[in-house]
């Protein structure tokens, strides 16, 4: 049973009543309050090579992300955590580093749960206020240009490097440019930035049509979004924003770079669509985002005209 | 570093701006919205010998009984999945069961996150609106009667028995009345009733002054609701109603009947005060609710006089 099949099955199960926006885009919406909820598990989503002030960072910032993918302005978030043996003498930092991203990101932790558990687990639940609308993935139209948020690939390159030094640190004798470059990358990977400024930014001007958040790769969340606006996608690799030094030092160091770039997880990066073009949605914004290509009315991604299957992660296909 | 220790950290470092009422009742409460979270972890709160539907309202009744306490209507949840191996097999009835149980106390399941685990972790997040005001474990007054909203012992009684046989079928030499206590004590265990309804009700009556679920035992949620409400309980063991049979079949099987009523966790009754007296408040009620004894302006809790320790769980003491 893959991901998508059981996500099917719960979408059966579960009718929809309350819910404006319910199973299936980044977050759930009833009357103003977008909801979302994300687990982070010691071994599947992280390992002890990550210091315990990035993990719990990143189990705040995952959930920021499907708010900001939303368009939601952060309010306010409930914590479960289940808490191992070694974390116990680490508690403090853990905490301490949480509570600052919360207020970071104007989010209040109102309440949770604590357990015993063999492997650290942290379950957040975050709530956000929809002022004017959210942002869905449903509503790309044809001629609609694609926009990601920021350069890609670092993430699923910091996990290569991780993967392969079980550490943070890269190994010393490394020379410097791809040491530089794989701190970099790695930090992207173990402390992403959610782009909650962008969403709310994004869900106040209304040529935005859609919004989804990167979490299991370019080519798999397109494909969610063009799934959702029943349209499809024509984008260009070269317009495609790469992580500084990806394709130098990331080369160098054995990285996969075009499928780091295409199917990598973890980005939470924005990829949305509006008619506006770039330079004027820039100036708009006040920031830069990046058109890699636009939407079609026929079904499925293609990359400089070759179809792009979806590459991401998928929690429960069969290998 | 005991868990009131962890918590009394995080209150320290989190502070409440949104919320009315934040860290430290069953759920926060932000405008007229309850939300409260719990995580059941395989092996920690529950074994494999426990079917997988028992498993899946379990993991939202707890949840709803934290509403319950608060006086809330349930509205919404989202759920996060640990999913090991073993229980993609057995997903359908899981889902199938948690949506009936869902609908059972009408409340939307609106959102969630997948991901593969080791071992089952369900985290539940609910939500519940609150009509004319919380209720409070903060709010008791010396000279309130203490009420507890149905018979206690079941659930310490069912985990001695499931924990001994490994399995949530009695042995079948067991004689007649033993077997169908072990069976209610174990059903009353693995499928706990949240009062959803009589937390509704007690909201309604201005008369209540305090409330308070019992997941961690009798002793340590009465100390929990005393501390709350800067004052002290007096209660008599005569009064406090045992689960039908437990003195009998359950001593007869070795359960120490008066640790399993006192001190026994997930009960999930409430726990809550008021001046009324028992018949006048029970006929409002149209149900029994239980006076095992009253508040006092004395700190700390005693039974017949004697001291009462909380002798409940703690996830964290060192034993």
């Amino acid at each position: 049973m893959t991901e998508k099949e059981i996500i099917e099955r719960i979408r059966e199960l579960f009718p929809q009543r309350a819910a404006t926006v319910g199973i299936g885009d980044d977050a759930a919406v009833v009357g103003e309050q977008a909801i979302t909820t994300d687990m982070l598990i010691e071994d599947v989503d992280f390992t002890r090579a990550v210091p315990v002030e990035s993990i719990a960072r990143k189990s705040l910032a995952v959930n920021l992300s499907d708010l900001a993918a939303m368009g939601a302005i952060p309010a306010y978030a409930v914590v479960a955590l289940g808490i191992p043996q070694w974390l116990i003498n680490s508690i403090d930092p853990f905490l301490r580093a949480l509570a600052e991203f919360a207020r970071q990101y104007d989010i209040d932790l109102v309440g949770g749960d604590l357990s015993r558990a063999e492997k650290l687990i942290i379950a957040i639940t975050a709530t956000g206020w929809v002022e004017s609308r959210p942002l869905l993935r449903s509503g790309a139209h044809p001629g609609d240009r694609l926009y990601v948020s920021r350069p890609l690939g670092a993430a699923a390159g910091g996990l290569e490097l991780l993967t392969r030094w079980k550490s943070i640190e890269p190994p010393s004798d490394l020379p410097y440019a791809q040491r530089e470059f794989a701190v970099s990358a790695i930090r992207r990977l173990i402390e992403p930035e959610p782009e909650v400024k962008l969403g709310i930014a994004l869900a106040g001007l209304t040529q935005i049509t859609s919004c989804i958040d990167i979490s299991d790769g370019l080519s798999t969340d397109l494909h969610h979004l063009c799934d959702a606006s029943s349209a499809g996608a024509e984008i260009e690799r070269q317009r495609i924003p790469v992580f500084p030094d990806l394709l130098g030092s990331g080369t160098a160091l054995g990285i996969d770079a075009r499928a780091a770039v295409l199917h990598g997880g973890e980005e939470y990066a924005l990829l949305f669509t509006s008619a506006m073009r770039e330079s004027e949605l820039s100036t708009r914004l006040g920031r830069p985002v990046y058109a890699i290509g636009k939407m079609v009315s026929d079904k499925g991604v293609r990359i400089d005209g070759q179809p792009l299957e979806p590459g991401g992660f998928d929690h429960f296909a069969v290998k």
